[in-house]
């Protein structure tokens, strides 16, 4: 009898599950757009029985270990989700009991990048690792730490939330409300303002210019880096840049083996990795210097938070 | 009969030593200048001898349950100390296995700011605390971070190093050899610093422009704003501030429940912790807010660095 697990990923537009075997392979996966469920219990019935239907759609005979949610603003203590401004439900959501009382299954629920951090750290590349870091480069920055083999979760378990560390407190307007966020310059969204600002500030001929600003995004510029766009490889520069004096900055708190880097901008591969090490290293405290590494991943990008969510019942 | 522990803090000028109960007592504290050691092996010999005298001259029954080193550069994997450019001993010196072998009990030993922390956790105000944040403010800026209840010791063991985290990329020479670090700001040399740009660049009036330069030190700085003299109210307003706003950042990596301040600067009390409070909370993070509390350490500074290498040993 198979032992699985179900791994949900909450996202602002879709809801993803899948079936997660004990080594990590997600057997089955389904997704729905999460716009319409305005009510959460409307939703919590919905979703239970989809995943009633998948498992019987398996036929298989198998042990149901438990769910795993990943969520923006997901309490990991509570199971609930806080506050979350883009999500369709208000307030403070208990969605880890709402649905442990529907299923009669142990639910555990965290926020989204510490469920990626989660499955890096079962399923992933720091299986052996104890002392590690996950940064998430998706529209925001996301983070997660390890230390001592424990995610850090914090005395209220919001702990991870590099993206808000502050670059420049006099730099750029962040979303949450305050200025020079780490985000808002390292994520897809944050090059794409560097690209902005330097198309605005220089004369530097770029094929960026002809496309109209709102269009503009993190695959262009990185297409646009590829025939060498000065605007493009610039933008990509200072984003390594910002980024790399933050992890030198992370690293004197935890002083991690390895940094991890995932998500969309990661994939630009070394037009990334390449300035972001040399940055890191050179703004890294001299007792750090070569002993830390920077590498992608080991999750793929299609089941890292469905993974992610299914570790939390490890 | 009486369980006891050896607590060594090894500094720049001077070695102090206490005989520590199982309460967190120090019964009794010895203290002599290491500058005379270039030799460690006789460095060794000596130490183990003046503990000997003073543990015969208890007259009483004990058992000694082994011996808690706090030094700069400190690592507790290794029980080395590793390049200390304060210390007359060069290169990595195994302190912690030379003591032992020379007094065969168990030898612990870590970096001063941890150790702070351990006594903090041990004999302290961290007692049931899982999550806090340790800030020795002396002449630089020392720190030590618990989550999960255990201290963070890094892959390296040389995890927590905030004083080096970078506040502006351009900013002040450190010793480090980078700039912009901590604490050239927020540490008794960097209200130093910040007094004597703030004479030099402004005709503000001030008592401290009486005193030479080289004379200028956190106390009398202290002592000024006392007085309510501008400059030395303004330098403390700015240490506030970069403290406050890199705590804020430190926050959203370990989410603590108490941040507690040590040392030289913090004996300033609500001079500092005022506009310290002010701007961290300005600069936290909205899940953050009114979560995190910032309070004085309960260790006396007398005897801090002797409880917290003794508490290595727990």
């Amino acid at each position: 009898m198979q032992k699985l697990t179900i791994g949900i990923d909450i996202g602002g537009t879709n809801i993803s599950y899948g079936v997660v075997t004990e080594n990590g392979i997600v057997k089955l996966k389904e997704s729905f757009p999460i716009k319409e469920f305005t009510d959460v219990n409307v939703f919590i019935d919905y979703l239970a029985n989809r995943i009633q239907i998948s498992l019987t759609g398996l036929g298989t005979e198998y042990e149901l270990m438990g769910v795993g949610i990943g969520a923006p603003n997901g309490n990991y203590y509570n199971g609930t989700i806080e506050f979350a401004p883009n999500l369709p439900w208000k307030g403070v959501i208990p969605l880890a009991e709402l649905l442990s009382n529907k299923i009669n299954l142990p639910v555990k629920l965290t926020n989204d990048a510490n469920a990626a951090t989660m499955g890096e750290m079962i399923y992933g590349n720091a299986k052996d690792l104890k002392d590690f870091m996950m940064i998430t480069l998706g529209t925001g920055l996301g983070s997660g730490f390890v230390a001592n083999g424990k995610l850090i979760l914090g005395h209220d378990g919001f702990a991870g939330e590099l993206g808000h560390a502050i670059f420049d407190p006099n730099g750029r307007q962040c979303n949450c409300g305050r200025k020079g966020c780490l985000e808002t310059y390292a994520s897809a969204s944050g090059i794409v303002r560097t690209v902005i600002e330097l198309l605005n500030d220089t004369d530097e001929p770029s094929s960026l210019r002809n496309i109209p600003e709102k269009e503009i995004n993190s695959e262009l510029i990185y297409k646009a880096s590829l025939e060498r766009d000065e605007i493009a490889l610039k933008a990509f520069d200072y984003t390594a840049y910002v980024l790399g004096v933050m992890l030198a900055n992370a690293v004197t708190i935890t002083s991690p083996e390895v940094i991890f880097l995932f998500g969309g901008l990661a994939n630009a591969g070394d037009r990334l990795f390449k300035p972001v090490k040399k940055y890191f290293n050179d703004h890294l405290l001299e007792i750090y210097k070569n002993k830390i590494e920077l590498k992608p991943s080991g999750l793929s990008e299609n089941d890292a938070a469905i993974l992610g969510a299914a570790a939390l019942l490890k």
